[in-house]
């Protein structure tokens, strides 16, 4: 089958054919449908520090995937061969104390599908089955390919409190995207996005931006109920300090590269601020509030996919990604 | 000047020439713009047990207005004369327990505005100053009237927590229609109301409900994440127990007429529900909500207000709020 | 082996010998050391129509157990042979939406162990998987059988927030002084135990209550924070209603044999009073608690375990268990 | 009357002869019964940045009092001449955003006493009205001069919810020493302090630590549910980060005197951390909380009082709080 494989702990993949794999005890086997591009695709192919630190080559990558059930090798649970099905990346060991208190998506013994094992970027893939999603089948596949990120944003703003707030989104890639639509379908007040790019701004006023600006400007600061942190910008951490009211609240998202300096006394506890930080999204419940969300049709992630690309074509879908002229891309078969 | 006023402890009113008060210590006076009829001035007039309870005639009725600040007597604070002001109907004490943690509206020693003291059908009105709330010039002076049922939803579905929820609102009065539409600006994923007229169905759909039923078919038994109780019916109250899905939330805001009959173990204990209620609106965090709501257009009130009088013609704006074919009754000079 | 069955459809059980059990696929098969009796196995014995409803004839009663697990049929997880562990009476399904999103002890299909399928009142037993909890074995195995009651009381208390407030425990059986013991532990300011019968409220005091009465004086009306109702008794519902001050909460968790009448607006709204309610306990966060509250010593279990009898000895058993001059009454082999 | 008196800008104060205060509109006289010191005093003395910023001299220093009252210059409240009253540091304005929505003690607008207006290190002093708080008699007037830090303590641990959590306590000054007595009182299941100091380790040991530690060690990185930062030593930062615990929680109360270098995405977003921070106390909740805990004895304050000065013996005094070795220093007259 036809896979997008790193082979080697160097930059670069490889678009090839590999066996199809089968399902390991504990597995469904699936038949790709659609694919999306993370961020994180981008430093693998890059080989970044964490990529060096988290990766064994060979290795698929891909982890953002909706296949159909081919097989089920073990309890299938609510789980049917032919279901369309999505994968959660974060693979909980189910009996560590955080999975034990219902906090699966931060298990301290986490794998991460398509970088700690085999992904989903090719004709086939395997997936644990207690990471499967079944999808309701009204969804477009695009869009089932495409749920993790809107998860991402749906978890940042539960624990954000948007109703009747100004809230100030910082960084418009797709997770920002999604989390301007998820700020304005939990009932912000105003939803205010920031991002360098014109393309992006422009696609956040699709997705229900009040308001776009390129930067935060002084007379911003001091005004933001609540700031979702999503571009991992060192510079933009004393932005988001900066922006947020007296009692107001920041939800750090976006990882940035490097320690960032922060002064405690001025910004945070002369504004008793409180922080949230959301990593990866709750299973299953964001799930379930991301189904809600588009089955509803309280946001629209079509708008979101603005570029398609066959597997093969993977190395220019992944110059789109880099352009920042684009929203979600998506690889197709 | 002209007023309605309760004059002995029968059922009835009079629209009648009084004198013209003035500011005591500690109050404003100011010129009433508009008024707005509550289902509480209809019990004054009804003369109901409540109403016995809570009122010694004479006294002029009303407590929803907007008025134009004549006179300030005492420390002003942020007012001035010339300012548009609506009035808090509960005046709080200050000084109690409750008032001290930051319940005013739940104080222990509550005066009412219009109910234990001189209102506001009248073409002037004096307010204690620790009362008056500030309104934004660019409101429309009947919308400005009309706020605490407006704040009244606020309150309830403040509590209720319904960002990506399923919400059931009982009963389609003013508050509950105004429920409607906040639950809706708040991010509810569905917004159902029940009513027996269809007129307040109607309305409902234009604040904002996906769906309007005359009852509660027993398909929803079980299936609401939220359910707000807005219609004091003791019917209802089954209702709300049934709909109520597991883990959900019932927020109680209807008074019923009469104690009701529940079973505990089976509706509350067995789906482990939450029960939240609402008295008043909170000083002044919810006056700010609705403030919000209404100048970023997310709730628009006017839909809400469908019928005016002439404060001469109280008898008959009071026929238009028994019919129930009416949202809110505003009343000018 | 010798086991407690329920062999018909009458009031009565027969202690007698039945084969012994083997663990099917996803069970463990443990031999008993302790178990514990519950107001629901007196139930069970009385054949009430709540115990007709769900039980077949013939079962194994009895659901508070600690045992060796001599065999692991299917994933052990972290379980091994030789372990001591309890178990957790609902039988969650896992892939229910409440299981999905945490909320397995409200599983939409639960299966109750020892009243849906055979329990623990025999030598040996067999246990879901998934629904047995591993114990530290420095615990003394008498504790281990009885932490279901207390797991009753962690949440309830959990639920509650106690920490400086007025604690009003209504209702002194087992769960209640449980309660009395975890409202003291997690900071209440003050724990006041009600209860007819003086054995148990001078065990009460013994579970650490600052005072004990009786029944609720009228002095108490609007005093309590938080009211803890754990008595299931239909004339403790107005007496929890009464004694709640404003903005206070009430937990519910005993289940009245009949409905009650509730004045909603004098009771709820008027103090605009909050509602919790428990059902079991939340898996596995409320065992981890538990755990912590014994092995840090800040309960003390020992001292609510009063009776202790042989299996054999069942009749006798329950005899002192109807008394109400007991704790805990415990099961040895 | 005597006076503790900054008279220029530059280090060091005077103890000196000045008129006796009189009431302004708005205020009480009192006679000064007990005062307090204050870290924040000993920066008034060193003339440091922060205090050059917020202090005009000539200023009557000390803002931690008790007084009984002379005289009430306006409306009295609930305050009577003879009361035993304290003062709360933060003078809000009553009309900004945050105090309307009962925000008060991190009001916009804040004036402070004894930094921007005389405080009461002297035999008289005036406190404005609204932030008088009369005290329950039966309390030790040394205690009553003590309880801001108390509440600064209160304030901490109730945003940290620390019920059955093992709690971290960096820095034991005087407000660190109140919090590992409140994280007692509310219920932790575990309190470790950490100080340089032994005196303060000895100290914390009999306000109720269960461990006291001189630093840090990295066997405690990862285990703490809760840290409470109320060093404000810049080291103490990452401590904090390290010894969170996933899904961990840090409050932030002591304030670094330089920006401090954090990792957002190691120390936050990978542990799903959340911050809460704290600048005062609440006006009034925390000082019921406060008197609460005196009146029931779950909190010994007269412990944390280690040495007592004549008002004339400032300069000692003050040696002794640069020492380290004390708890809480108390003035007398």
């Amino acid at each position: 089958m036809l896979a997008v494989v790193k082979e080697a702990p160097v930059p670069g993949v490889s678009v090839k054919d590999i066996p199809r794999p089968s399902a390991k005890p504990g597995e469904v086997l699936v038949r790709v449908q659609a694919s999306s591009i993370c961020g994180t695709d981008v430093s693998i192919y890059d080989w970044t520090p964490w990529a060096a630190g988290h990766i064994t080559p060979p290795m698929v990558v891909g982890h953002e995937l909706v296949g159909e059930i081919l097989e089920i090798n073990g309890d299938p649970g609510a789980l049917r061969a032919g279901d369309l099905v999505s994968s959660e990346t974060h693979i909980f060991d189910g009996t560590c104390y955080q999975c034990q208190i219902g906090n699966q998506h931060i298990c301290e013994n986490m794998e991460l599908f398509g970088i700690g094992r085999d992904g989903g970027f090719a004709e086939y893939a395997t997936i644990p089955i207690r990471t499967t999603w079944r999808n309701d089948p009204s969804l477009d596949p695009e869009v089932m390919s495409a749920q993790e990120p809107l998860g991402n944003a749906v978890h940042v703003v539960t624990k954000a409190d948007v109703p009747g707030k100004t809230v100030l989104v910082l960084g418009l890639g797709p997770v920002g995207l999604a989390a301007v639509a998820v700020a304005r379908a939990y009932g912000a007040k105003r939803v205010i996005g920031v991002n360098r790019g014109a393309f992006r701004r422009e696609l956040a006023v699709k997705m229900g931006a009040d308001e776009v600006l390129e930067s935060v400007p002084s007379s911003l600061h001091g005004r933001a109920d609540v700031v979702l942190e999503m571009s991992g910008n060192v510079a933009a951490i004393e932005d988001a300090l900066a922006a947020a009211r007296i009692a107001g609240r920041i939800v750090w998202f976006g990882i940035p590269k490097a320690p960032a300096s922060i002064d405690i006394g001025k910004y945070i506890i002369n504004k008793e601020l409180a922080f949230e930080s959301v990593f990866g999204r709750r299973i299953w419940q964001t799930w379930h509030q991301v189904s809600d969300l588009l089955l509803s049709g309280r946001v629209d992630l079509a708008t979101l996919v603005t570029h398609r690309f066959r597997l093969a074509e993977f190395e220019e879908a992944l110059r789109v990604m880099r352009s920042g002229q684009c929203g979600k891309v998506v690889l197709t078969l």
